[in-house]
């Protein structure tokens, strides 16, 4: 199989197709039966693993075929290597599946189950291209966060009474109820309330969480000492907790009964699971699936039931395919969660993104997040600019390959591309500082603080057929310029069901939307777990000069099943269309009616036709809609819903 | 300069002078000026350093000069990778001067000084042959241990009010006082009280420390839900401190001044200094000199004010001499330490390792350190070995090389080979997992559990007027059995002088000595940070079979000024001299005259001639000394001392 339909300029791919009918249509398979190094009976899996694909590399297998069957990886000896992962903790990683460096290999893993005990990234795919992993399910002997269940609330005290199962060894150290695992420990920052009988994020739980509140300042003396040259990041693990102190005091009432007082929040109801995973910088350790500059990537009937991170992360991958790939609980493991990050994320790839079939239940972030990535710069000099990685969990990222067109912002004022720059060469001297050398002289507008942004690093996207359920967060995230297209989708998210992010602020995830459809999907409750009513599809943008940011989207024929009337959000959109929708109150949560249907700002046309909207929802264009031109036109209020 | 005069089998080795004399002489010198790319006045020279050392390796300088000044290195541009180095704690570093890959380069510093802001090692040399590096001295901004002045003490409330000066920035967190650093923090843990008149260690410091005690049993429940199917270490960071608490609390009395309650231990003298360099695991980071798998390296006149970590660290290095290295304070500094670990440190290493003229002075740890390294047998299965790195400062230990001899051991029983392997391959699976194929089957004596030993990977030794003062630990430790020569040092350490160990449950530290002398040297007061007076020479062995472990030991012509009478152990040496050494009492600390002279355990052939020692210390050889033959002659009693 070496197929690269992918052509420059967008032209139709035909890659997924391709991908998906023709793996037995090849002549020269060459099959490695995984039983020659590997059995279920095997108390452990890991070291016959590392022989099974160092020898399907040395001799060119085409396939790996597993037998049916549960499989255990210990970490203790698996493969390692280092890995800086986006969006994840960096850090040296144990691989099971480690696929680095191949070309042309599909596996089947003929629904084999996989077992992790301890940090293992499941499935590592770097460097290599045409690789199929198919007919498999991972999961974790012991889940990476803590689940707790509300015993009973004070609300005199302000205590509240958690029970804690036997996954979840812990201990009180000085007050801090810490949870012990494999390697690693966490504490109860990060945490959520889950609605047991929904099996869904709590209604309006971010009222309740973080529970953990950094309220007190505690005493700093002689920072006045501190020489520093350059700016530090204060959001990072190391300085994230100077001059703070927990608010929590744990207690043990008996084993598996903790009582936590200091609690600033309201109470949740008892039956509630909060969950934690811990704090930032030590809680996204070991992702289901990592991809990283690899081209032509299909991920086929995959089950990812848990990891210490995303379900799967794609970095600087060209044509990757998710179809029948799933991010949900194991029944049976009597865990509300799934992952403890998003389901999927692409940043900086490539091609397309095609995802289809999939579904994403309860997991603790959003179903995808699609962008590219910020770099700040600090120092110019001629043709070479010093850039640095703006977020922790960024560095060492692949910001570009020579050829590459970059262009300047200046993130003060917005989005807009000021300058086009042409890539030599990008030498890291750290994980955090580049050296970027372009073809051209830098133009003197170029400024230092200006952010630099990869603009063929994004791919086209296609989301069909998708589930989404259940999960924290949000549902969608889209930040890419190429033709997106979202279609015949369930969403239902704690928060927004589609968004475009803009911001330059805190992740310095780069992108923007110029060509988006949103089509006949259902969104069912969205936004439920924020304190307010917030847009289901909720796109973001400023721009100090009023400038359209995103150009093209087109929301058509979904039906929006919700408990608020808060259904869509655009600024800075030079062309929006909302048409045919049907917007109806769910009853599943109390009904609020106050935000209008559509919010615009900085709009430029607006089409909005022949959509149906709940009656009880009165407002349903917002009176200080901004835009150019607002078409509003036979869109009627239905007596629907419950 | 392409010298490698070291000859298999033990040969007089010519290098260290030739290294020394001969830098001036080759005709093909290629020098690079670093005012190139770095000036004393850049606010910081670390990209510039960068560049340097590029364009020196890229065009095959033989010789980079640097002007004198001072040059300031921050960690945010300077280079980084990942660094495993042993009895260090692993990570992603950065470097200041980056040798990587050299070979023929002369560094002459011209007594240039540079300084560290942030965790910036400055120098590392890796995969290298033939590198001088001359007239350097090297500093850290802000020290990365921290060093507290005792106001006051409270014997009724058991508290101690510390003043702490600006150069330390900290904070009360939940109680706990913590040091904030450049990118990390640190506790009171690993603390050691300085006598800051005497500037070394205090009077029996062990009895004072540490003084966080880790006395009550933390809450812990659920915790037999762990299924392990390997050993954990739980003397790694992620496990050291499960079921434990901190006894202490700290308040801010104003600001500089922190008092700390639930001081378990005796309280310390008003005037003191404790110095605490934090959580193992996390408190050796950046040495001041890194060598790692070079050859025929000379360290002159350089010198190590600080680091977090040893001064020096080499690691399967051939060929190494300090010409005048020094791990010292820097006057004016106002700190107490130099370097928070060992001064230097060597780890199966070859060829001759030669330190003189060096001074090691107020380093938190030895002098230094000779040794190698075991790996413990977890599986065997033919000519192939499974293995596992015992200590977590030892991860990615580069055990040996193809044709090593590599002997078998039974911990249980002493360090005596009962097989001999030859290596064939090591694969590191992941840094605490080995697989070693030997040329030959295992032998079915050779079990799981027992320690896989290197006896090629040991260097011999000579240290020779070199100074060594006022550190906390020991003087010298030794372990390789290849010829080593002290002489003509002074050497005052808290703990023993000179210490030949032998231990197998903790540091993994394999070797023992077969031709040690030590002649000439002045012993000052060593052993007084100790609880109870201890050998000054700490010969240890273990053997449950009462087999000789270390053969031929001369100490000879020594001067032992000392406060206790207890002179030398000796476990199961084969044949021990100790001949023409004086031994006084020092007037320094309180005389303890309890302790024979010298004691002996299983040792064979024991030569004690014309030693002259103070009449206070009554008993000359132990009562109780065991050894086959012991040659008791002309030791003279003599009225001296002070």
């Amino acid at each position: 199989m070496n197929i690269n339909c992918f052509k420059k300029g967008g032209l139709i791919c035909l890659l997924a197709w391709l991908m998906l009918h023709t793996t037995n249509a090849h002549a020269a398979e060459k099959i490695l039966q995984a039983s020659k190094y590997i059995q279920s009976s095997d108390a452990d899996v890991a070291m016959g693993l590392y022989r099974l694909f160092e020898e399907a590399k040395k001799n060119n297998y085409t396939k790996i075929e597993f037998q049916k069957g549960t499989y255990h990886v210990y970490s203790d000896h698996a493969f390692e290597k280092y890995c800086f992962i986006s969006n994840h903790d960096s850090g040296p990683r144990k691989i099971a599946f480690s696929i680095l460096g191949f070309k042309n290999l599909e596996i089947d893993g003929g629904g084999a189950e996989f077992i992790m005990h301890g940090l293992v990234i499941p499935v590592a795919i770097e460097n290599s291209t045409n690789i199929t992993i198919r007919n498999l399910f991972f999961n974790f002997d012991r889940p990476t966060h803590s689940e707790l269940k509300v015993a009973a609330v004070d609300d005199k005290n302000n205590t509240i009474d958690f029970e804690i199962g036997n996954q979840y060894p812990y201990e009180i150290r000085n007050g801090q109820l810490i949870f012990l695992k494999y390697g690693y420990e966490h504490n109860l920052e990060n945490a959520v309330y889950w609605d047991a009988e929904k099996r869904a994020v709590a209604y309006q739980s971010r009222l309740l969480t973080p529970i953990n509140k950094i309220l007190q300042k505690s005493v700093v003396s002689n920072i006045d000492s501190e020489k520093l040259l350059y700016p530090i990041d204060t959001n990072s693990p190391a300085y994230k907790f100077r001059g703070t102190e927990n608010s929590l005091v744990a207690q043990q009432l008996k084993p598996g009964l903790v009582r936590i007082s200091g609690i600033k929040e309201t109470l949740p109801k008892p039956g509630w699971i909060l969950v934690a995973k811990g704090l930032n910088g030590n809680n996204r350790l070991a992702p289901g699936v990592r991809l990283l500059d690899s081209e032509n990537i299909l991920v086929n009937n995959v089950t990812v039931h848990h990891a210490s991170g995303m379900g799967l992360i794609a970095e600087g991958c060209t044509n990757v395919t998710l179809d029948a790939f799933r991010v949900v609980p194991k029944a049976g493991d009597g865990r509300m969660l799934s992952t403890n990050a998003d389901a999927t994320h692409f940043v900086g790839c490539r091609g397309k993104v095609l995802m289809q079939n999939c579904k994403f239940e309860n997991q603790l972030d959003d179903a995808t997040n699609i962008h590219g990535t910020y770099l700040e710069v600090t120092d110019i000099s001629k043709k070479t600019v010093g850039a640095r990685i703006g977020h922790f969990q960024q560095v060492n990222y692949n910001f570009g390959r020579p050829g590459d067109s970059v262009v300047a912002v200046n993130p003060k004022v917005d989005a807009k591309p000021l300058a086009k720059l042409t890539i030599k060469k990008v030498e890291v001297i750290n994980p955090r500082y580049y050296q970027i050398t372009f073809n051209e002289d830098v133009p003197q507008q170029v400024l230092k603080g200006f952010y630099l942004e990869n603009i063929q690093a994004y791919p086209e996207v296609e989301i069909r057929n998708c589930e989404i359920i259940n999960n924290r967060a949000r549902g969608l995230l889209i930040s890419t310029p190429k033709k997106v297209i979202i279609e015949n989708n369930v969403i239902s998210s704690m928060m927004a069901g589609v968004q475009c992010p803009n911001e330059f602020t805190f992740w310095y995830e780069s992108g923007y939307v110029k060509d988006l459809t949103i089509r006949n999907n259902k969104f069912l409750d969205n936004t439920y777990g924020n304190p307010k009513p917030s847009p289901v599809i909720n796109v973001l943008a400023a721009s100090e000069k009023g400038n359209y940011i995103h150009d093209r989207i087109v929301i058509e024929n979904n039906t929006f099943l919700n408990y608020s009337s808060c259904i869509l959000l655009a600024e800075h959109v030079k062309d929006l269309k909302f048409i045919n929708n049907t917007i109806t109150y769910s009853g599943n949560y109390p009904i609020s009616t106050e935000a209008p249907v559509i919010s615009m700002v900085g709009v430029g046309e607006a089409d909005i036709r022949n959509n149906k909207y709940d009656s009880r929802f009165t407002k349903f264009i917002a009176s200080n809609a901004s835009a150019k031109t607002i078409k509003n036109d036979n869109n009627e209020s239905i007596e629907k819903g419950r």
